[in-house]
């Protein structure tokens, strides 16, 4: 089969397309025949990187296409057309996956728009419901309004719990989307303090549920922005990693509950579970149009390359995918 | 009545017996009868205050005594044995409760042991379980092993949960109390660093929950001692509330939850679930002597000011009583 492969660690010149074995099907497992992979911001870093992605040659952590092969202990039949997380090898023309992640791809969905569906919308999930315990008619304040993940939490908070939605992003672009999602609040973080906006769009009363993908740079406006028993999830380190100077009694006036977490590293039986209680909560809102994957844009197989440059320009609105054919 | 009220903000003496009229009896209320109250430290913290507890000048949150009269939308009958939280007002003949705070004292406990229950066991219960969902079979470090909260975890953590419990505390004697509640791990902070031993008694796992009364001073060595996925839950800042530098990537690394929390200052509504699980999961524990509430000492209405200098001393392992009668 085709698959893309890293000659060196390095830039995306690296990457080529090149001949590799179709993957062993083991049992609890489905062989897929990809039609579609999304790039996603690990991808990045494990190309750049001597110890490669969880011993998988080639990258790639999520996929749409047609089941082709089942292993003993599965359900689903071949045949099926399904989008889930798998353990790398995304980037091929054939890629193994758990039975147990594997989410019917709604009728109404192209298989680049379900590519464009599992990570961000299973991470969304898993910070608003999982740790941020987002409840109906709360108010969440959700950073990189704009990004993959962003324009997923806007989608799934508006939809599941008709919360308030206060988002950041630095251009209008970005913010002017956000709203066409949803978002009740837009800010400019590079024209406004957001914490002034959110203490003022919330009465004073700061925002229930932080989606934090800033970090240290954020820290002191995010603890400004949370409720008394606000729940703050840390999802990403844009803005660095280190604090001079905390002070924990902020954490137990305002009895904050502070998360750090990320999705790639968890468990087979993690994902699994996290993929079925979303899939059963979320999918009769892809059906109805009514939360759409959000695209960037879409390049061939051989583009490889330039998808990886264009995220690394972090300019793109939603997902980056790969028409793999 | 008989009342405990203070002359004025400032230390143990100005605590004095006076008459005080009866407080008033509101629906969804009890009258209760008080035959024992406990010494909180946040009765030291309002003693000393210029605002006052809760508006009420009379100290104290827990008490254990007989319902003397029942307001309306109330099931409990006059005449039935409870324990559990006031809104102050506890250090006296008489208090009002929520109905839906009261416990029903089990038959073969005393009102001095009734009494050294509610705010100990429903703060242990409250931060092992829902904060830090201890689950069967996991590992707890629980410091201030000796204190009120500390002996009660330790024996919720052992008894609901089959835990591996890790102690640590400053003298022998609160160690060997410890291990005679089912202490797994005794560690004596003065003489061992705690991190290594943590680390030692789980082949280098880490512990799942944290109960840190300590903050800032214990935060390298928590930090070194939590699990992956670890729960870490600050309850007090007796070693201070500045951190100097903080790396947020450690978070994220081992994906810790983190929260600060305060049962005192809680709604009522959460007082009155936290009760109802609280009773509902561990009450038989207590008719079978399987948990016990832990009594330091039980003074006399008239010792009050004992009472509370024996607190600041901060020598006690358990809690401190006063009988009212």
């Amino acid at each position: 089969m085709k698959a893309i492969l890293i000659k060196q660690p390095g830039g995306a010149e690296q990457l080529m397309i090149q001949e590799y074995p179709k993957p062993e099907l083991n049992k609890d497992e489905l062989l897929i025949n990809v039609k579609a992979a999304a790039i996603n911001r690990t991808d990045i870093i494990n190309r750049k990187s001597e110890s490669g992605y969880l011993d998988n040659p080639i990258l790639g952590v999520e996929v749409a296409g047609i089941v082709e092969q089942v292993g003993e202990n599965t359900k689903i039949k071949p045949g099926t057309r399904v989008m889930g997380l798998v353990n790398g090898g995304g980037y091929a023309e054939y890629a193994v996956m758990p039975a147990n992640r594997a989410m019917e791809i709604p009728d109404n969905l192209s298989f680049e728009r379900a590519a464009a569906i599992p990570e961000v919308f299973l991470t969304a999930y898993q910070t608003l419901y999982w740790h941020g315990r987002l409840a109906t008619g709360e108010t969440t304040l959700i950073h990189a309004g704009g990004s993959g993940v962003g324009t997923a939490a806007i989608q799934l908070a508006k939809q599941i719990s008709n919360a308030t939605v206060i988002t950041t992003a630095g251009s209008q672009e970005k913010l002017n989307f956000a709203q066409t999602l949803g978002a009740n609040h837009c800010i400019n973080y590079k024209e406004q303090s957001f914490d002034s906006e959110v203490l003022r769009a919330t009465e004073e009363q700061g925002a229930n549920v932080i989606l934090d993908f800033i970090g240290a740079s954020y820290w002191r406006k995010n603890m400004n922005s949370i409720a008394v028993d606000g729940r703050w999830v840390l999802i990403g380190l844009l803005g660095g990693a280190e604090l001079e100077k905390v002070n924990l009694g902020e954490l137990m006036g305002k009895r904050i509950q502070l998360t750090g977490t990320l999705l790639t590293p968890r468990s087979d039986q993690y994902k699994a579970d996290l993929t079925a209680e979303f899939a059963s909560n979320t999918l009769p809102f892809f059906q109805d149009e009514k939360i759409r994957p959000i695209i960037d844009r879409v390049y061939s197989f051989d583009e490889i390359q330039q998808a990886h440059e264009h995220m690394e320009d972090n300019k793109n609105i939603g997902k980056i995918i790969i028409q793999i054919d």
